[in-house]
């Protein structure tokens, strides 16, 4: 029996969303960006930034791309190139006039050394899903992009260990996982676009970093290509190998600066027999910290994500977006998952914990489901803020890992700093993990507004001992805010490393490293 | 109700165990090693490794660290210094003259300073619990000894970050956080004497990273000093921090040949509320690895631990050490432990899986137990295997990585190799995660026996995809065989951060890299 308060999720009617990031194959996605209003060009929004001494692309350069890959493969026509020199959330543009579209390791390898050897600038993309303008072009940077790298090689039943190429799309090698009782030990909102090899190289954390870790912990080996072409293959499926340096960690998180990764071995965990799904509102952010506590205690191992949401970002999701929310309006809420071994423990785990949180009136009304549908009508509001937000027109948009009793401080005084002039000031994300999505949205862009909140963002955090990324990387938007979560030593030993890994820069330049 | 065949350890009487290495605090265990028969210098069993051109220790040098630690941290006394010149399991045997024992962070950095500068090596040293003679000198390296460096800074207890000294013993460490109702994620059986140091940079694996992960997951944060003494601080108790490179992962497992670890902040779960530990006798490899596959499925999250021993391991406890096994005897044993939130839930999925292991005919003999004391009794009897078998006289060493359904195929086909002249062929080990401890024991050191279990241990590992060292390392005695488990590409990226962190070779030299 559900306990008093919570009821199930009868009453919602399946709701039609519309056409989001995580559920667009990136064909049709290009096609949407170049069909939006585009961004003004990241040459001439951040003047400061100034083109490296690299070659300009010449007919030498495209003649060996089309002698290597076909003309098919190598894309130049200028509509067609204007996809991959924009990000999706139309923050940065770029102009490059090259697309590469290699499928094998070995291409990507005779790409680098002939780039590396001719001083041409590439820019590895994926799915482009990234928040930080580190998957496009800043210049005219040659884009190689993976998405013809989508290959399965293997899936081990017994041990779990998927090895795949870079392109493949994060929900198909879920889906292929799910036929074998396996799932990725990632998810996030943009599963449908995002490829792995992009996941991997940005250190992706997600929905639920919280119960399966982060890919320095899963990923088991990597194949990536250096600067220079040389192919260096880590791609162990062994859960334990001390066999000397651990490699595959330079490429991981290191956004395509220190080589591309080409193919990733990765640790999948078995697909939950049992999964339910609290929806609750609540009146205060104190309330959402004494029940994620909570959740972590009397659900334990089964608890497999827990994330919050303000008022503010849900309203960007069912005005904007005409998403329907199951619960009334609330200052916040919060969304409790459990995966588990066992449907009838886990069940009674979570109503034993959805009836104290109601009897404590620490939640005021929430609903509870575990059927499929149901369960993704509830993730789509979570899922969808991001596309909500962007509807407002522009957003600023900032993801930072605080000390979970500071989680949420940032937003009112974001809020009450920036005044009437902005659209929307709201605050959601992985609670669970102390990792806020903070976002400021403007009608259009406003380089007032981006005074109004850089530096002071990455200086309150700085002060908090947070992290100015948690998990979006720094890309090209952020290194100039580097130092605030790493001291000069460190970023000195990232300059060394950059060095000797690329000693001509030609890997995705002018990103992650402080200029 | 338990199941049938399975019996609680009401019949287990306490056992008396001897001084254990996970029991013996280092300051023990060095007396007892030089109270032992020493073994050979290094030098002269190992001639074709030739000391580097550093320093000899002088005066100046000597002056230079009594000034900077006093007298009392400075020690030269040949006899204090042999228990620091030989491991524990006897295989090896430097010759330094001198060990250091800072307390501080800013010590290592002017002791490395100094000796970077005079050129004189170093071997960073935590518990000398390694089984690869990675922390031992091979010449005579000065000792760096992080004992002194063992203050806890900080538990949190609501994220459950411990931030502390890289000296600190791992099982001291774990007491703390007990009082918190946190545990430390990794255990093992030397965690009486080895210190959370030499755990990150050996990554250490253990007994239960098949529930809780490896290091390159769970540690946040570390602080570390390069060869040139420069502190790189990546202290962060973040879950998420994607600010640029992830340079902790320089760190760990690179055994203190890149910088040496002076603090760690590591992620500790909660201490759980249920453990259950069952002991299990098989007749076959072919139902280990049946009842490992079911303990997945039917445990699924509460499985902790999934450990194998062959008979021959077993008998080096029960006969070299006297310990009592509750079972009779059988070729093959297992442990299988849960930790869970819930002791009804947990009980009732423990005595299920035991009700089908035995109905099935999977195990022949069995207990299970709750009770803290009884569950100890079972674990040091695989705990103790290893001082087990050093009684036996000598023991070599192999510590492999396999595709699980090949995890025991080598021990049959090197018992047929090495015949009589061995004392034992054995293995036992994390099946859960296809790490196997691989033991061949003589009366003493024999180089013909050698001779016939290397290389071809590692070549037979090698044709199956397997690692040459799962958790042990590479240190001292691997060197040569890098290459069965890494490609030269790799192994020249390893040299090449070798000289971009330590130009001059001083940190823990002759260790990891391929000569």
């Amino acid at each position: 029996m559900l306990p008093r308060g919570i009821i199930p999720l009868i009453g919602l009617r399946p709701v039609s969303l519309g056409i989001r990031p995580s559920f667009v194959c990136s064909s049709q996605r290009r096609e949407l960006a170049s069909a939006e209003v585009l961004p003004q060009l990241t040459k001439d929004r951040y003047p400061h930034v100034k083109r490296g001494e690299y070659a300009k692309l010449d007919q030498h350069h495209l003649g060996f791309f089309k002698d290597l890959l076909g003309p098919d493969r190598v894309i130049t026509d200028p509509s067609d190139c204007e996809g991959f020199n924009v990000d999706w959330i139309r923050n940065v543009r770029g102009y490059s006039q090259c697309v590469l579209k290699p499928k094998t390791t070995e291409e990507v390898s005779k790409i680098l050394s002939f780039c590396n050897d001719n001083r041409v600038a590439v820019c590895p993309q994926g799915g482009n899903t990234g928040l930080v303008g580190g998957s496009v072009p800043v210049f005219d940077e040659v884009v190689l992009w993976t998405g013809l790298m989508n290959n399965v090689m293997s899936i081990d039943e017994t041990s779990g260990a998927l090895v795949c190429q870079a392109g493949c799309i994060l929900e198909h090698l879920d889906n292929q996982l799910a036929e074998k009782n396996l799932m990725m030990p990632l998810d996030l909102g943009a599963k449908g676009s995002c490829h792995i090899g992009g996941n991997v190289s940005t250190n992706a954390g997600g929905l639920r970093l919280l119960r399966y870790g982060n890919l320095h912990g899963t990923v088991l080996g990597v194949e990536a290509v250096k600067a220079d072409g040389e192919i260096i293959d880590c791609l162990s499926t062994l859960k334990k190998d001390n066999t000397g340096y651990h490699l595959k960690h330079l490429f991981i998180g290191s956004e395509g600066t220190l080589g591309i990764i080409t193919k990733i071995a990765i640790q999948c965990p078995p697909k939950p027999k049992a999964v339910n799904l609290a929806f609750l509102g609540l009146k205060s952010f104190e309330n959402v910290l004494k029940i994620l506590k909570k959740a972590k205690k009397d659900l334990g191992e089964i608890l497999s994500s827990c994330e919050m949401i303000d008022e503010s970002s849900l309203e960007s999701v069912t005005e904007n977006l005409k998403l329907k929310s199951p619960l009334s309006i609330h200052p916040f809420y919060m969304l409790v998952e459990t995966h588990g071994s066992n449907k009838e423990h886990d069940e009674e785990k979570m109503n034993k914990f959805l009836e104290d949180v109601m009897e404590e009136g620490l939640a005021l009304d929430g609903t509870t489901t575990n059927e499929p549908s149901k369960m993704k009508a509830i993730w789509d509001l979570r899922e969808s803020i991001t596309e909500g937000l962007m509807k407002d027109g522009y957003a600023f948009k900032y993801d930072i890992s605080l000390p979970t009793k500071h989680f949420y401080s940032l937003v009112p005084v974001l809020r009450e700093r920036v005044g009437d002039i902005a659209q929307r000031v709201c605050g959601y994300g992985h609670v669970g993990d102390g990792n806020i999505h903070l976002n400021v949205t403007t009608r259009k862009f406003s380089q007032e507004m981006l005074d109004k909140i850089e530096p002071f963002v990455f200086e309150y955090t700085s002060k908090l001992r947070g992290s100015v990324s948690a998990e979006h990387g720094i890309g090209f938007k952020k290194t100039k805010y580097v130092h605030f979560s790493k001291s000069k030593e460190s970023i000195a030993l990232m300059k060394k490393l950059k060095a000797m890994m690329d000693p001509n820069g030609i890997l995705n330049p002018y990103k992650v490293l402080p200029c």
